[in-house]
């Protein structure tokens, strides 16, 4: 595999997070723990004072082997203040798996004049990740707007109606764009990995 | 009531119709009947030959009434071909209760630029009708370029985890564009008839 | 746009939302803080001594700019005890933006003759806004009282099958009164922001 | 068994309806045979002569022996005229059962006049039977005009999202007035039945 | 209205029960104050002190009025340890309504000695409630044992794919025995007090 | 594999299903063709003239392979004459993989006593399957009257918030009789070859 | 009945339990009490020193009974670290009702290599537990590897459109491999039974 | 945009695809017409005799313009004889825009045998599009074999718990393999499509 190993840490124990660790590093990868609280990180950081908390993506990781080469950036657009956690867990995943990464944050589609004028930067990009809560709708406009994969992370941002991000996912799979596929409710580090292994450079 | 009374003839017999129908009209108000059949368009045509069938809308009318006032045009928007049963049931609803209809179809959220270049039919109209499927964005995205009443009606086109026209539902009660109210799924006479009461000049 | 901004506080950080209103207030604008909590109004109080607490609808208000003219009273109507949160949430909406709100609250449709002794004052409105949780009737039959714009607002109020709001929502999607259109559940801001949007007299 | 046996014939052949039949006819009892088709009746039509076809109810009779004494009439409540099939299925089974039926057709809640001109009728009745599709809010505006037990039938009439009856099982199981409890979804025959066990004279 | 008036305190401020308690008993009316805490008993009780508490069915009544005649004893049916709360809910609002009620509990449909050994009670009952959660099925075995009206109130108990009482609400809606009616899920109110009106000597 | 393969021939057209038939008889295997139209019979019939058709179970069987040895008879379990087909596909399912198949039809759980009656044979299978659809509680009943592996199998038969099986399936998932386990709905099938691997005497 | 009697503690006070275990234990019976927390553990231990604590199966239990006699061991397998305590409590389960088992935990279908290589565990087995949470497929891939009966446990492990275990559910009953019927999400403890049902030697 | 224009053809009528496929041709493009019927076929056969019937896929093409370099071949994986429509869809389209595609049908989870002896096809494709019906586990297990970007199309065949399509849906969004991504049920275009926009050498 060419990628580092992964430890989904919600549900896990600390002693099983660090167990499961420390098999990963003694055996030479590297370590991307995800859905991490801040006592995890420091259960890590204590073990292996390399560790680097990236705070807002709930991710830590210690890096130790090389990142494959990659074709191109990666561009990772969001559009509310409250999916910015599941944007930065897609965007430090493949920033971790050797991607760069250019963020778009901030763009709805209620306000598309925002989102239009960072064209150039999705143009340039290999591969598009597209986080949104209620505003699923943001997908199907990044996939019309340019010829690039668009992995759709639905967020479970929202109330009501929203039934903890059904609503976008289901307005995501039903994307009238084409080049649209889809990942569960608040994976963004599967559409990092996604992200990440459609866009090695063989 | 300042409107014309309203047959929904879908699970009715042509009987039934017509008896509701003749109660109506020897009341000296106008007929507007809905989802009806030709064999139903036939039915009422013979009994009263100035009816006037409405065949992508599948309405028949009879106008006897004289209509009230209206603030402004309504404006009718589409995206895909599929939708425009619904769209013209809205649309023929709308003008028949007296209001000057603008039609804007065929303008998918995948392809913004058709929609756009209305932008100034919109910004003239004093309520916007919004009729998509699988689209179901497309009320977000007209909410978000004018500060107009939108009426959003779901579709049931589509396949898969479209469910019915669900997906649509959710995504436009979850619409971010502030002025966004919905109604219920293929409910094109719902909305024209809500576009009326809101566009009555008093 | 003729309305202030709004901020939507659930989920947000009080940084977040104090950065947002700087933004806004600065530029110029008033603005409208909605499901803010206690200590995210301290936060805007203390910034902007001019804010309004506007405590039952969980709003943060600071006006600033003059709101546009309207056509008329909205009434909002409620039903149950617990559905005023949502009903004063879209009450104060529609004042801060520039309408005159008149409260008809406690009326179920298990008593009617109370909403009935009230009918002067639905046909009087211009727009009426019906919040009601397990009895999501009340929107049809207020739809069926009078000729108005009924926007109905399902609540989350209820437990069992009522499916935290599901229940009054399709029971207002399937309303046979005409002229009903609904929003996202326990959208009391968007059913007063509609409201306004149909109330502006242009 | 105070009451005749019972063959629901939806998904039984002709010749499973006849054995079951003779079986219930030659011990002596009355036969009540739902959801039966034409041809079905004609069947047992020849065999029995004496049968008796309710063809709005879908209900084939053999009235032998004696029914119960009631101690009040049933009333029978339903608002649309598509959801009368299920509504004579009620009553149709609350007459066979011993019962005076008296029949409320057409009264929806967007209309209350018509329910409320017919209050006599409703507080003279020991039960009530009310028979709602989309109008489900028709159940709760009785239970609230009068104290009498109700039971509601939600019908499968209506589109979208009605979703084949369960928006008006919803709003009914939801229903603000007390004493109203419900059978499943176009269940005629069971509310007759139930009608007819409360409505026994011991 | 012949019964008295009832306050669902769920959702509400011990202010807001204590203003409508206040004008139930002002009126002369007696009170039942369902799903409250004890705290919330404790505030009417110290403006009431003749306030019962019934703790297991987490109601307090205040009785003042005479109860209407009633024909015979309602029987209350449960199966798990766990339903008791609601059990007893439907039993003490029945209690207070007027009726004599026997309690059946503990009896579940894998152990059916224990509720065939109860039959004469359930015989000699005008009115039987069942309460179950996961074994929804005890409202089946109860309908086909005695010729009653049979109430079921399904409850929320239960794990995985009870979905909180969606399991035991569809189960009883589609009960076989004839007879069977259903109320929300959790409702032992509402099932004691239709059980009153059916219950009620005229 | 001591078992016969299986050709599910719903959704395949003849000339696959006889592709897969030949294929198997060649390599010298026995037949079992489920969900099989009276054409598909005729179709393998004409090719392997030797070919049984089971007619009310769907099951077309060309048996050539000796079945391995059971511990005891299996019983098939059912209540309306509706589940019939499900119950058959299940009881020719364990006949054609070598068990000795005890049929226990029209036992309802409204009808306690048949089913009671039956019991003998209950206990003298090693294993037992029961087939409902509305009378999803079956499964319970049984399993509570006996120490026996129970396969439930729900069957799509009903109407309404039967919802095609669900509800049956909701019941037996949640059975309160520990030994119950659970089939997808209408697959007969499946429950007779699971009790067949369940009654091998190794 | 051969097996002990069983306590379900969740949603029972720690008085109910004591209670239902001393009626029990005075009977001569084994105890097993599931779900069970740790003061619930002390409060039995108290009175019954002899009681044992399974941590991670969450069960107390008091051995007086033999067990009876079983036909070979049963293997309980599991994907992920979080579905562990259900493992637990089915390997628990079968072990207190007398079968030796064998645990094969950590086998996901993303890593089939590591199940392949358990290969003769699970045919040795004479009953097959599968405990899976988001990797529902598990249950598949043992059914296809081997010829025995596998009960299928889905878990609530997971997030998004995991839906609490809904989705390991569905996969386990749509499982195209023969032989796999399924208990309730998190049922640990349903299909320990069953599968000692399945496995004693008559 | 590099690739030709798409007509989704089911709900349209002949001669709207006509115009459609018109248009596009005229603009010199080439055409991919999917879902299309045989008369559908026909029509544009007679007017574009060089039209291309896929009759498995349901695709008509029209190939006019180059298409686009690619990386490498796509494999399309299936499982069951009922996904090869869903499977040949993509196929067809993979194939249309550019790629060479490697079809592996057939291989069930099930059967890991036959998926195991394709390892090296998979290994040599860029992109994997693996289709599933009630064998949603498929793209789980091709996920763990191999590092590639895996589209998972869900498809709509099954029965009963399969839901139209959604068991196998949720088991795909759920995949514990990283590097999934889905589409909707039985969008085997869209995969084909995604798959392209993948595999495009810039």
């Amino acid at each position: 595999n060419v990628f580092p190993e992964v430890i989904f840490c919600q549900g896990k124990t600390e002693e099983q997070i660090l167990a499961i660790a420390q098999r990963i590093l003694e055996g030479g990868g590297s370590l991307i723990a995800t859905r991490i609280s801040e006592t995890g990180y420091k259960a890590i950081k204590q073990a292996y004072p390399e560790a680097v908390y990236h705070e807002k993506a709930r991710i830590v990781s210690v890096s130790r082997a090389q990142t494959p080469k990659m074709r191109g950036p990666v561009a990772v657009v969001s559009a509310g203040t409250s999916d910015i956690p599941v944007a930065e867990e897609a965007a430090v995943t493949a920033e971790l798996l050797g991607n760069r990464v250019v963020r778009i944050y901030d763009v709805g589609v209620a306000g598309l004049h925002r989102l239009v004028s960072r064209r150039d930067d999705l143009v340039s990009s290999t591969v598009i990740i597209v986080v949104a809560g209620m505003e699923g709708a943001l997908a199907s406009v990044v996939g019309g707007l340019v010829d690039r994969p668009v992995i759709a992370v639905p967020t479970s941002v929202g109330y009501g109606a929203s039934f903890g991000g059904v609503a976008a996912l289901l307005t995501m799979l039903n994307s009238c764009a084409s080049g649209v596929t889809v990942v569960n409710i608040d994976n963004g580090f599967g559409a990092g990995y996604a992200a990440s292994i459609m866009n090695r450079a063989e």
